[in-house]
């Protein structure tokens, strides 16, 4: 791919003098109805050093209205960044609706250097680009535009272009040591680039690879093709130009269903204020030494109205400290959550270092509510189960203890909570016609539940489904699971 | 105010027994209040260490419902931190409308530990406890309920918990040489804190010292002093049980008026065309130099509708590093920002290290569009002169060259370009009615922006009026502006 780009071609300045003004007054409408379509635009500039990334992405600020762009350059992760998993970055960073985002620097720049320099082997780089094929394949189903260019440059023209710098005074601190070291290793690095766009070039989000030794042809086949992919958005109402992929079903890897949950378990409350005290004890001692190893812990609460989640919530936090966890209810999202990729809102909630989030509803809306009140076309809560277990990977690699509780009541316990909520003159306001109506669904949630469970309860995140008619028996069943994961973990040897 | 805290008052464990599940219930009741109510609570737990901080945060967790809790530790600022105004991370993490924020460690840890320590004087340290004044004041009069609470311990208890610690094997490891040197400085540490404490004590957010020797009093004093302050809010419908502070409208400081802009000012499109490539060519050497100074810059962009802010903003930034700036286009508030303190989206966009942000359109609509369409009552916008003054000076302070542009035009002028977007196809949607509804109150907004540059043109950060009618010549103007104040920071010793 990359020696095919090496055409030499050129454009001249007449022809660029003649070109550029149309192509900017273009791209300006393009972009003005890539907001009024509300698409977001993400473009990747990647390449060699020197191959005028650079330049290339300030033209594109002088091109475009800049007061829709957001230009990012990732630098290698810094200590603030790694105490994340590494695509969390990339996920704070993605663009709204009817936004263009441009990163120099991105998700391919960490494992092209690990592995040119030999931290990684081959395996592990293959398995990096696995991840990000994922991760586009995801960006790309729902809705992103993803327009990734690779900038190259022959080594010809690279020699050239440095020892045009280094004799010119003005210009000669422009060139480091890194930039000779680059030349060295050019043949090794066109090799490892090689691989890389051949290993991720998706079919509906192809890399374009463009000449960087012209400017001007450069700069005016990079316009085009931007302006090129806008119009066909637009013109068709929908990103889907970038033909979204087939749906790809995650496959089934459990067994486990609502109806084999034993109801009828139940502790004495003496048993369960014993036990109670002696769980969030040894909590204390294990969220100690998880902080000290640097173990953060997600635990997703989900379940049945009125199954008890935020009493469960409130018996978990005791044990831990403070200053270490958030609890983060999830209602129907904001305006500016809405805006970005389903999952957006919960990456920017992933904990730090050692520290604790516990999600009281969560991502699996796409596969629950979403999908039961038909928020959401088949076709995307389908991809939801993959893109889900992929997400939970991302946590569980970076050494989180993903917990997923499933607190589980029958429809006759939940009808009479309701009825007792509605005497409790505090509790009241948690009782709205919605419940009702969501009571009605039961069936249809309870296929759903079932199907959650078994597609996504993976290996590195089960799920718990938890016996919660008895509110004793189901607090001490979650502290006892969490206790033991967590535990777990911090034995492994990773 | 501290010595008085030390009364030696106990609780018995009956007593405490009897009251604290009525208190637990009446506080789980209060916040539900509070979250109707949609007040942000902000409770600070401060006062020495060892008096007990991290085990009350941890008790308010446990008694108040952590779905709407958000605990921060802030410790001494790192690296990340540094990048911007130290107020920074305070105003990132401030309470949302209904929700509540528990911060150990806020923005008096930083002073106390800098004067305590001998890096800043006596003069130094009362200008950090001034800032602090008028940050609370801020916070207090735009419906912040601030909770302050210090909590302080007799030497002689503080040093009984020591030995108790170190002679117990499972304790030993909380103690640390850092503790034995609290003990040692008490006698200064206790000083600085009572002049802190004094220092700061507004009549609507005063400080609340409670005695940390006994747990059992210092927990219920502080969850009993809790419920009562939401009590008092929820019952008088308003945050305004802290009395906000009467309006202290910030002084004339300007002669400026629109009057006096002479729009006849013109260039000659060569003239203009020459100049413009010297300015943005001297503009990318002084960007590149404050980058290396981290000398950040934050230009406002205000003026009529029509006046050509977006054009000036795309002359502007190709004199930049695309990867160093971002503009920021200001519309009416999401909802999340609307639940915040209205400077709190401005100061997410604090430009960090040497970086440059753009806001078209700024926080100046506090004082323009929310005072004439009457958004926003009189008494509070009258206070957004102080207290915009006063977010301005955080950013000088830190190094950040502040830029204000009124680009002004005149009604004529407005008129004839309305008319002439009108015409253009892929302008058009550039032209609403509500353009012609802002037109009817010129008058009006011509007197709001003569106020605003008169009480709001600082010595470190002042008003530019720019002559719109010719574009040419605001272009240059404004580039030359820019320039020059960005000249003289750099050539400034600091």
């Amino acid at each position: 791919m990359l020696s095919e780009a090496l055409q030499g071609k050129k454009l001249s300045k007449a022809e660029y003098k003649k070109r550029v003004p149309k192509l900017r007054a273009s791209l300006l409408r393009a972009q003005e109805s890539l907001r009024e379509e509300e698409f977001p635009l993400l473009i990747l500039v990647s390449g060699a050093d020197g191959a005028g990334k650079g330049s290339t992405v300030n033209l594109l600020n002088e091109w475009l209205d800049p007061r829709y762009v957001r230009t990012r350059a990732f630098k290698r992760p810094n200590e603030y960044d790694q105490l994340r998993p590494p695509f969390w970055r990339f996920w704070k960073a993605l663009p709204a609706k009817g936004t263009t985002a441009i990163f120099i620097g991105s998700w391919y720049s960490e494992p092209i250097f690990q592995f040119m320099n030999g931290h990684i082997d081959n395996d592990q780089f293959m398995a990096e680009l696995q991840l990000i094929n994922e991760f586009e394949r995801s960006l790309v189903d729902n809705g992103i535009v993803l327009l990734k260019y690779w900038l190259h440059m022959s080594k010809k023209d690279q020699e050239k272009r440095l020892e045009k710098l280094v004799t010119d005074p003005d210009n000669r601190w422009r060139v480091s040591g890194e930039d000779w070291h680059q030349l060295e290793v050019y043949e090794q690095f066109t090799e490892v680039a090689e691989l890389t766009l051949q290993s991720t070039q998706a079919y509906n989000n192809p890399w374009q690879v463009v000449d960087g030794g012209n400017k001007r042809y450069r700069d005016v086949a990079i316009g085009e093709s931007i302006l090129t992919t806008l119009d066909d958005c637009v013109s068709q109402h929908s990103s889907k130009t970038q033909t979204a992929n087939p749906v790809d079903l995650a496959p089934i890897v459990s067994g486990q269903s609502l109806a084999d949950v034993n109801l009828n378990q139940q502790l004495s409350k003496e048993v369960y204020k014993n036990e109670l005290k002696l769980l969030q004890a040894k909590l204390g001692k294990l969220s100690r030494q998880a902080l000290k190893e640097n173990r953060g812990s997600v635990i997703v609460m989900e379940g049945w109205d009125a199954a008890g989640k935020g009493g469960l919530i409130r018996r978990i936090t005791p044990g831990l400290d403070a200053r270490s966890f958030q609890v983060i209810p999830i209602a129907a999202p904001t305006d500016v959550e809405n805006a970005h990729h389903y999952l957006w809102r919960f990456w920017l909630h992933v904990p730090q270092g050692g520290n604790v989030t516990i999600f009281d509803r969560s991502w699996y809306g796409r596969v629950l509510v979403e999908r039961i009140e038909e928020f959401t076309p088949e076709s995307l809560w389908k991809k939801g189960y993959r893109e889900i277990n992929e997400f939970e990977q991302h946590l569980t690699d970076h050494g989180i203890t993903v917990v997923k509780f499933w607190v589980h009541i029958d429809a006759d316990e939940q009808l009479r909570r309701f009825k007792e909520r509605e005497t409790i003159s505090h509790k009241q306001y948690k009782i709205t016609e919605e419940d009702y109506r969501n009571r009605n669904q039961w069936k249809k949630y309870e296929s759903a539940v079932n199907e959650m469970v078994a597609r996504t309860s993976t290996g590195n995140a089960p799920w718990h489904l938890i016996a919660g008619n008895d509110k004793y028996f189901a607090r001490v069943q979650a502290l006892r699971i969490y206790c033991e994961q967590l535990e777990k973990s911090l034995n492994a040897s990773w």
